[in-house]
């Protein structure tokens, strides 16, 4: 092991070893403390002077110098208004109840003793991103109202933001007597910090990627720890043949076009082929206004073919399974509603998945058999995002089915113990 | 690749893509059809006829001349009693709630649309286990309950009983309508299979593997999909400053002495330094009485001492973190709750731990504070089990705070997916 590898093993033990004493503080912290230390955070976020901005644009020039194009410098910048926008997230998680301590579902059982289930931190978390330096204090706040401690890796170009930013969250912490290590952000932009953090089993019990495909599956791939991840988003929206068209016209519009990059974007849609001729004109003259181009099985080709300035093409097998991200949708005429369900199971993400229908039994079998992180009735794939579900805040969206399931909250921050209240009861 | 690996790769290629279609068909499943398979699973066990007694007789002859001992051909025997049991365990699932499908906490958002969450089965977990062939029937039974399907690999000296259970199993799937291969039990002793088994993500959404540690922790390293997995069971009874000795005394003998083999079982004794003096002879007496051999630190050896015919020794740093699975118990004298609670997160392994007090505040710390799947008040650590706390069946005790913890009953094998009702609202 070179000299440089010892230093950095050891630097990341230091963390590790620190973050897991921090947490056990952190399970035990007082709401009040917790809340006290969002919100010296958020004043402390919208009071930040000089010395932020200079790490900013520490950054932003060397961004500049190293030819990010534009829209990844404005997602670099720290101006007021994104600060003004972190700070009220803190003030949110601040206002929104404790989630640690609730007990739930305690029984008297046969043998005497009660038995019911407590809500407790899950640790330590992991937590792996890029550029944004605004998810640092996401993490950092959605780390101090669950309970755990963190450690944070952020993009290299965002470390002296990154760095600031810790600080700030370092100050708010001591402030409410909280440990500063409760938070600790990686201050190094080596990459191989990063195998270490997940391969760290005695100081890290979970970790969050988030950022390119690449990345998420290298780290799952590598990681000694459970991963909560978040892969493809390929979305679907069927139109059934019991359906008010309007609607599902508004709907399924705003699903592929509202935003063409979240992950909640339609990508694929579905018509029940009772409806293909009446459906298919409308939204793909709606399309093709947008300039969305429709990739499209034989069957909806017929249909679109007559729409002047529509950009067509034939659906090849791959694209079924393809996340767009962009002004791209693929269109298939389903005969029921169970090759609609067999399409999005055999071919979807298991991200979010939409029914568009008047018919009580289809919706419910919809629900039911559609195996997917979010099910919806007669409303856009865009809602599937922690805020609009009223989680608060949101640490990431879980494609996995095990623990958490789409989007995580501080809930999926937590775990649940077994408590049990006797009188001296003893097995017999 | 060998002819011979080829074969075993088709083959289990083959049980993952049938398990996955069967599990489809289960997820969607009528309670009352699930209900009746179960209830058909126990009349074919209780009518069982010579051909399952045959094959448990081919099993029991060749652990004979393999050497087992008299424990093992025990555990092995599918004696009418053992059937009974198991049979009873299945109409006892199928008198339970129907997991699947329940539906929580909707709540209607400013936008318009309501948010919930639903109960969905993981899909389709392996489970590996040791000799015992009544598991086969414990495992298919809470498959068929929480509508998923499995792959089972059970001990290779039970091969040919634990095949005519799943025989018997399969045979009451098909009365009741529902898919053979919603249980499947892998038809060879090849130990390759298990490495197959675990590298299935496309097929195999959970392993659950249940035996030896060596075996768990091999499993957990090498699978490629999640493990619910019981390590150490290394237990905690801390008896308080302030605390009922007699049910101190009632409680600690039976968590250490009612069986020495369970995992739940008490492993380490804690005493608070104000009661040692009145507590640790009377219960020193109780263990000599027993010959259980106490492993104590100098302040308790001190106080021990003088007992007539007990087998004490001086702990060492190793006891305190043994799980003796024996007559054996390390006892600590400590100075205060705080080093109680430190010490248990210190040396524990996070199974169960038990405070005895009659102090509330005191109660309340030790729950919160102790960072283990149970803990306990003024009740006996061999509490922690599925079916004492009421989950009907158990598939096996989590030692992990990812996705469940502790005594794993049907909800463990299920997950949530989120649910949306709209009017046709989009996203702005």
């Amino acid at each position: 092991m070179s000299e440089h590898s010892k230093e950095l093993s050891a630097y990341m033990q230091t963390l590790g070893r620190q973050a897991r004493l921090a947490a056990t503080a952190m399970a035990a912290a007082p709401t009040l403390a917790k809340n006290q230390a969002l919100l010296a955070l958020a004043r402390r976020l919208r009071e930040a002077g000089p010395e932020l901005q200079d790490a900013n644009q520490r950054d932003l020039q060397a961004g500049r110098a190293a030819g990010l194009d534009a829209p990844m410098l404005d997602r670099l910048s720290l101006s007021d208004k994104v600060l003004a926008t972190v700070a009220e997230g803190c003030e949110q998680l601040a206002a929104m109840p404790d989630p640690i301590g609730e007990i739930t579902g305690v029984k008297r059982r046969p043998t005497g003793i009660s038995v019911g289930q407590m809500r407790v931190p899950l640790g330590v978390f992991g937590m792996i991103y890029e550029s944004r330096p605004n998810v640092t204090i996401e993490a950092a706040s959605l780390a101090i109202k669950s309970g755990n401690a963190c450690i944070l890796r952020g993009g290299s170009e965002a470390i002296h933001s990154n760095l600031a930013l810790a600080r700030l969250v370092g100050d708010a912490l001591e402030e409410a007597g909280l440990p500063r290590a409760a938070v600790q952000l990686i201050n190094t932009t080596d990459r191989a910090a990063v195998g270490q953090l997940i391969a760290m089993p005695e100081f890290v019990d979970v970790i969050i990627p988030r950022g390119g495909k690449g990345l998420i599956e290298r780290i799952s791939r590598e990681a000694r720890v459970p991963v909560i991840k978040h892969l493809d988003g390929n979305c679907h929206s069927y139109v059934d043949a019991e359906v008010d068209l309007a609607l599902a016209l508004k709907v399924v519009d705003n699903a592929k076009t509202q935003k063409y990059s979240p992950c909640n974007a339609t990508e694929s849609l579905l018509v029940h082929a009772a409806r293909a001729a009446d459906f298919l004109p409308e939204i793909g003259a709606l399309f093709a206004l947008k300039g969305v181009e429709m990739r499209a099985c034989p069957r909806a080709l017929a249909l679109l073919g007559p729409l002047p300035g529509a950009k067509l093409a034939a659906a090849t097998e791959e694209d079924w399974s393809t996340e767009y991200l962009a002004p791209i949708i693929s269109i298939k005429v389903v005969d029921s509603l169970d090759e609609a369900i067999a399409h999005i199971n055999r071919y979807g993400s298991h991200h979010t998945d939409a029914i568009l229908t008047t018919n009580h039994p289809n919706a419910m079998r919809f629900l039911r058999e559609v195996d997917s992180a979010s099910v919806m009735v007669n409303a856009s794939t865009r809602f599937a995002d922690g805020f609009e579900y009223g989680l608060g805040a949101e640490i990431g969206i879980s494609t996995d089915k095990f623990h958490a399931r789409g989007p995580v909250g501080l809930e999926g921050l937590t775990s649940m113990k077994w408590v049990v209240l006797g009188q001296g009861e003893i097995r017999q």
